[in-house]
């Protein structure tokens, strides 16, 4: 079975990216080739009964996490890109940042047909904001959000209510902290 | 064998990021369940007998053909991200940009141990700039280049050629424009 504890790939680093904030680094996860096989095959056994026929990222983790994801279910990835970086015709949506600030993300606008069912996938959930852009995106061009899954879930900053709100779908964290 | 023309998912922009030049967006291959996993599975097949170590990927496409692969090989993936967004101790290199100006590139400092060697891919090769960053990283750690492997490489920017001069090694551009 699992011997692998996906806690001991994450890297807990002080006081970044301010004072008193504990970041969760999943680099030492995704560097790891037996820990980052075992956290998308997890998520792939999430995803098998959704019916899923994209995988949708926010960039740039939610890339490092969602790809990978798309290969091992042999479907296509949709990257939800910041501002400004894609060439053709896109819809956007802006969401506020954890640390202050508004961003914007989109996706190309024939990235997903109406009826498509759309994992949205990032490497750690925190207000849920860049979520919830990703989601409006992804309904907006008709795509219909499958579930949301993550690496890793801040319980304290409630970002599992804020999707929820938005409507009820599958969630999946592989860890709590 | 293999039934797809991977030219067909490329979409060609004309005059983006600038007037005269043709941006070859691989969106739709990304998109395409079927083009995206016979890239990277051609890269895996590239690789086989690189003895590779890590992927490592520059920010943020790279990220979306470098993760896969890690994947697709059980090894693990070493992001080079943009300057300022890693929270841990980092190695660091400036590459001029394609359209002018100046950007760095860093990678966690515990991302590569000596002697590991490691495969470095992108989306698209053009003046190499990039690459080259990446790889003076990947040294500076002490790790080596096993190989470069791309999807699109543009001929006329001579990317290869500045690859080759920081010394020989393995190459592989799936299409070339």
């Amino acid at each position: 079975m699992n011997k692998i504890d996906l806690h001991d790939y994450v890297a807990s680093v002080k006081d970044y990216p301010e004072e008193g904030v504990i970041f969760r680094d999943i680099s030492p996860l995704m560097g790891n080739g037996e820990a980052y096989k075992e956290s998308i095959d997890q998520i792939v056994d999430f995803a098998k009964d959704l019916n899923v026929d994209l995988i949708a990222g926010p960039e740039s983790r939610g890339f490092i996490v969602g790809s990978p994801l798309a290969y091992a279910m042999g479907i296509g990835f949709v990257p939800a890109r910041k501002m400004g970086k894609l060439p053709r015709k896109a819809v956007s949506a802006s969401y506020t940042l954890e640390y202050g600030g508004v961003n914007e993300l989109e996706i190309h606008e024939d990235a997903i047909k109406p009826g498509q069912r759309v994992l949205i996938v990032d490497d750690l959930l925190a207000t849920g904001g860049t979520i919830n852009a990703t989601r409006k995106i992804v309904e907006e061009l008709g795509g219909v959000v499958a579930g949301v899954a993550f690496i890793i879930e801040l319980k304290d900053l409630h970002g599992r209510d804020k999707i929820m709100q938005a409507g009820q779908v599958p969630f999946l964290a592989l860890m709590e902290y």
